[in-house]
């Protein structure tokens, strides 16, 4: 399969670049770096990183940002970005790529298990995460030749670690990427994949 | 307790109207008409309702708009009414009223099931409905001396009926705003309260 990964560069882009580029062909795109480059904040340049890459059968989304902040010091801008970016953007690789991807192929999205299961400080990860997990959900129900899916992370152990935080509630990088093999090869639709399923 | 109620003039809105106005004082705004008039789509709008009315104990929304479209479409202008009237507007009742809500009191949203059980051309109310239910969730974790819920409400009976639809999935709107005098009056916080449960 050809697949165009959007966040290659990532924790979780790099370990489903290294577990997905033996049996298909990769084309990265980043922020910066990478096959292509996409500004995943802006339709015009996600656009043209699709005209740029042309068909492919699959598209994944390890992209998108949205800041921790508590709910006092959570402004307009902290608002903007996780809707232009995490949740928007994410929503117009679906819109602006459907058009490039082959009959049977996919699009996987990425939320987070802070949708379901929040914390201090995740309010507007939480509602662009729930957002797009509802999203999906009633999109797929009326998509025919497409499969549209969304991989639920929870925190990746390398980070915590990095962060010097408890890593016992996290899942590996390279376990992460399961979820993300099993939502483009697999025959799920509409579905939220909880990482924790897949490991 | 002094309630003000956002949306009173809506199916829900005067059910909820109806069922709490013997036992509480009620203020009414509706984007036209009512004790005073806000569009829930404009910050500033929604500051100055809070400051023509004051200090309350409950604040309720049954407003926020957001359209069915097929997914084909769903064009930007869809995504913003959906994103910033029934998801930021509400969003913005809780931001910008917190500080008029005495201690003790609360903030009651309004979602609905399609974030969970969505049916074909609800994707963007859908998104808006998941984001707010998992925005609420999240954000109580951070309140002390309020709680904050929103209400999921299915399709109304009288709509349905209205529309010629079979009403048998549908629940009353006098049946409806059960879910948000349990929210005002009881001591559930960051929760989505379903209205079949509170029937």
């Amino acid at each position: 399969m050809k697949i165009l990964l959007i966040g290659a560069s990532g924790t979780i882009g790099q370990a489903v670049a290294k577990r997905l580029s033996d049996q298909h062909q990769l084309i990265t795109a980043n922020y910066s770096g990478g096959d292509v480059q996409v500004d995943l904040g802006d339709s015009s340049s996600i656009s043209a990183m699709f005209n740029q890459v042309g068909q492919v059968d699959a598209v994944i989304s390890t992209a998108g940002l949205a800041n921790f902040a508590p709910l006092e010091k959570l402004n307009d801008a902290e608002f903007n970005l996780a809707m232009n970016n995490k949740l928007m953007g994410q929503i117009n690789l679906f819109r602006l790529g459907q058009g490039y991807i082959n009959e049977g192929g996919s699009i996987t999205l990425t939320s987070g298990v802070l949708s379901k299961e929040p914390m201090p400080g995740s309010s507007v990860i939480s509602l662009a995460n729930g957002a797009l997990e509802s999203f999906v959900k009633a999109a797929a129900l009326e998509m025919q030749s497409l499969r549209l899916n969304v991989v639920s992370p929870v925190f990746v152990k390398e980070t915590m670690e990095m962060m010097g935080m408890d890593s016992s509630s996290g899942v590996s990088a390279s376990d992460t990427a399961k979820s993300y093999q099993a939502a483009v090869t697999g025959s799920l639709h509409g579905t939220t994949l909880d990482v924790r399923d897949y490991i």
